[in-house]
C-alpha cells in the first residue's frame, strides 16, 4: 500500500467560550505535533465555523511555540468563537457544501469541532455529507459546555472551573455577609448561569462543609419555583443563622415554565428587562420580608475566570483535545472522546469515546437524587461527583499584577475559494 | 517610677469588611503579643463596636494560634463588623459612657478601631471622651475602606485586593466578550462599587494595556454621566475595535447629581428597583443602540475575593494593624497609622501617622488629573499610582479544592456590667 501524503487539520471553537476551551486546542496542536506523518498543519476557524465559511483559516504554524504553550492558561475562545448553528442538510445544504469546497481547497483531512450540543451535531452532518459527497474527512468532535449537559462524557471541560469559580466565591461573599448581618445586609443572593441545568449552581453547594454552612438556598432549574416555599425558608434561615446565603441558577422557572426572569421588571417605558432573576428574588424578599439584601451577578466573570480554574478541568481538557487527534490519526471518525470516571474511592478518569450520532441534541440534566428533598440543595451523592472536578488551582503566570495571558496573531491562510455569503 | 501593670487592648471591625481587614486584625493580635509588658490580653469585639456596647468582647487568648495566623488568608470580619456609626458626643453621650464603662470593667487601656471614615471619627471622640472623663486610654485607628477614599494614606488596606480582583475580572470576561462578538454579545458592562469615589472602577483601566485594550470605557462617579456622549462612545468602540468593555461604578450620577441606577426599573407593581446600575446602562443600550449585551454586578464578591488578594495589600493590612500596636505601646495616641509612599522609580512604602482629629470625616476622590480628558479612562499617573497596589498574588491555602479559610471559636469574656440596650 503506497504511504498516503500527510493531510492538515482544521480546528474550530464553538459557542460559549470557557476558561479552558484554549487548553483543548493546545492538546489538538501538540499531538497534532507528534503525528507529522499523518497531519501536516493546523489551521483554525477564525471565529469559530464561520472561518471556515468564510475561508478565513489561521494558519497555526504561523504562531510562536511560546503563544501556543500560553493557550492552555489563556481563558476565552483565542481563536474566536460564535454562536451559528448549522441548519439541518436538507434545509441549507449550500453550507455544507461550502465547508466541503473550502476544506478541499486547502486539503483538510480532519475536523475538530470543539463545542456543546449544537456541535456534535454538526460534526456528525459534516461526517455524513462528506461521506455521501466522497470527500474523505474525519470528523470528531470535541467536548465544552461550562453548562455540563453533555450525555454520555462524565462531566464536559469548562464546567470543573466554573464550578471552582462559584464554590469559592459563594463561600467568600457569605463570610463577608455572615460578619455584617447583625446590623446590615441579611439576604445575599448570587446569580449563576444554567439556562436548563442546574449543575453550576449545584457546585455552590461545595462550599457548605457543614450542616447550617452558606449558601443554605440553591435554586436548580430543574425544580419549579414556589414563591411561598421559598420565603419561608429564607426567613427560617434569617432566624436561625442570622443571615441566608443564596445560589439561583438564571434558569428558574416558576411553576407554569415561565423563567422567573422574565416576570417583573420593567424600565422607564414599561418595556420588560431581560436578564437578571437575582434583581426579581431580591425584589420579593424586600417587598414580602423586608430584609436588606445584596445580589451579585457573574454572568461571563465565571466562566472566564481562569484566574481559578481548576487543575482538573484543565488537564481534561487539554486530554481531550489531544484524545481527539490520537483517535483521528488512527481513522477513527464520528465520534467525541469523553471522560470516563474510574470506579472506586479515589478519583480516576480516563478517556473513552460516544458516537456523535447519539451525543447530538440531548442535555443532561441534574438527577433528581442529586437535589434533595426540600429542593434548596444537594445530596452526598452529588457532592461525591463535584468535589473531585474543582481539585488543584491552575493559576495562570501573572506579569505586573496582572494574569500573562496571550493574544494570537491570527495569520490568515491565502484564499483559494470564491468569496460565500453567510 | 513604678513599673505598670500591663493593661488589656480592645479590638473591632467596622463598616464594610475587605478581604484583608482579618490580616490587620492579625498584626495586631501579634504585635500584642510581642509586648506582653504592656499588653496583656487582646478582646475583640464580637460584630464591631456593638461588642463592646453589649459587654460582647471575643477573648482572643482563646483562639488557636493556628486559627490566628490563618486571619492572614481569611476575608471578611473574623470578629463580626458592623454599620453602627455612634452619634456626636453631645447627642448620645450614654454609649460613649458605656464604652468607657465596659473597658474599665475589663481594664482596656488600649482601643483600636479598624474601619473608615465614620470609625476614625470615633476613635478620636473615644480619645477625647476618655480624657475627659479621666479614663487612661489610647485610641488608634487602623484604616480600611474598599473605596480607597481616605484621606492621608497613600492608600487604604482592602483596596488593592479590590483593584486586583476587578482589573483580572474585566481582563478575562473582555477576552471572553472579543471571541464571541462577531456573532453575539457585543457590549458587556461591569459593574463595580464606589459610591462616591471611583478608585475601584478607575481599577479596571489597569487590564488595559495597549491602546484600544479593553476595559474602553470606564464611567466614574467623579464625572457626571452624558447619555449621548456615553453611547456615541459605545457605538464608536463596537464599530473600531468589534465590541465594548465597560466597567461602571455604582455610583455614577447625572448631570443633576441623581444616581443612575434609581433612574429607571420598576418591578410589575411599579416601585423603583434599587440597586444596579448596569441593568439600566444595558437597556439604554438596547433601546438606543440596539446591541446585544450582558452584564456583571460583582457585588461582594469583589471584596470578599480572598483568593486573588494583592500581596501589597495583605502586606500593608498586617502591617498597619502592627503599627498601631507599636504606636500605642510607645504612648502615642489619637491618630491612625498611614502608608506613606516613598518617592522613587521603584516602589516602596513606609509607615506613617496622620492625627485622627483630621481624618475624621474626609473623603478622598479620584483627582482630575487621574482620569482622561474625555471622561472614560485613566491617565499614566493614575496607572502608576495603581500598579504597585495590585502586585503580588497572595494564595490562600486550599483543602479539598476550596480555600481553607479560619472559623473563630468567638469564646466571650465573662460579663460585669450591667445589661445595656443599643
Amino acid at each position: 500500500m503506497p504511504k498516503q501524503k500527510p493531510r492538515n487539520a482544521f480546528y474550530a471553537q464553538s459557542g460559549g467560550v470557557t476558561a479552558v476551551i484554549n487548553a483543548s486546542a493546545a492538546g489538538v496542536i501538540s499531538a497534532a505535533k507528534k503525528h507529522k506523518s499523518k497531519i501536516a498543519n493546523v489551521y483554525a476557524g477564525k471565529d469559530g465555523i464561520i472561518g471556515a465559511l468564510r475561508e478565513e483559516l489561521i494558519d497555526v504554524s504561523k504562531e510562536s511555540a511560546e503563544t501556543l504553550k500560553g493557550l492552555i492558561h489563556t481563558p476565552s475562545g483565542a481563536f474566536g468563537s460564535c454562536r451559528y448553528k448549522l441548519k439541518s442538510i436538507e434545509q441549507n445544504r449550500r453550507e455544507y457544501e461550502r465547508l466541503i469546497e473550502v476544506f478541499k481547497a486547502h486539503d483538510i483531512g480532519y475536523f475538530f469541532y470543539n463545542g456543546g450540543g449544537d456541535s456534535q451535531d454538526t460534526t456528525h452532518k459534516m461526517s455524513q455529507i462528506s461521506k455521501e459527497m466522497g470527500y474523505p474527512l474525519t470528523c470528531i468532535g470535541i467536548p465544552k459546555t461550562v453548562d455540563n449537559d453533555l450525555p454520555f462524557t462524565d462531566n464536559c471541560p469548562g464546567f470543573g472551573s466554573v464550578a471552582k469559580y462559584v464554590a469559592v466565591s459563594i463561600l467568600e461573599a457569605s463570610l463577608d455577609v455572615a460578619s455584617m448581618a447583625s446590623s446590615s445586609t441579611k439576604v445575599f443572593i448570587l446569580e449563576v448561569m444554567g439556562r436548563h441545568a442546574g449543575w453550576i449552581a449545584a457546585a455552590g453547594g461545595l462550599a457548605a462543609q457543614n450542616k447550617g454552612d452558606a449558601p443554605h438556598i440553591i435554586l436548580f432549574p430543574e425544580i419549579p419555583f414556589e414563591e411561598e416555599k421559598f420565603l419561608r425558608k429564607v426567613d427560617e434561615c434569617v432566624k436561625k443563622y442570622g443571615f441566608c446565603s443564596i445560589v439561583v441558577s438564571e434558569g428558574v422557572r416558576d411553576q407554569s415554565g415561565k423563567f422567573l426572569s422574565e416576570s417583573g421588571l420593567r424600565d422607564a417605558f414599561g418595556h420588560a428587562q431581560l436578564g437578571g432573576v437575582a434583581p426579581v428574588l431580591a425584589n420579593l424578599i424586600r417587598d414580602k420580608l423586608k430584609y436588606k439584601y445584596h445580589y451579585a451577578i457573574a454572568d461571563y466573570l465565571q466562566r472566564a475566570a481562569r484566574h481559578i480554574a481548576s487543575q482538573t478541568d484543565v488537564d481534561q481538557a487539554f486530554a481531550l483535545g489531544e484524545a481527539a487527534v490520537n483517535l483521528a490519526v488512527k481513522g477513527v471518525t464520528d465520534v467525541m472522546p469523553i471522560i470516563k470516571r474510574v470506579k472506586g474511592a479515589k478519583y480516576r478518569w480516563t478517556i473513552d469515546t460516544a458516537p456523535l450520532a447519539k451525543v447530538a441534541n440531548q442535555e443532561k440534566f441534574m438527577p433528581r437524587h442529586f437535589i434533595d428533598k426540600e429542593g434548596f440543595g444537594i445530596t452526598k451523592a452529588c457532592r461525591d461527583y463535584l468535589f473531585p472536578l474543582i481539585q488543584g488551582e491552575a493559576y495562570p503566570p501573572y506579569q505586573q499584577g496582572l494574569p500573562k495571558y496571550v493574544k494570537l496573531k491570527k495569520t490568515l491562510a491565502k484564499k483559494k475559494c470564491k468569496a460565500f455569503d453567510i
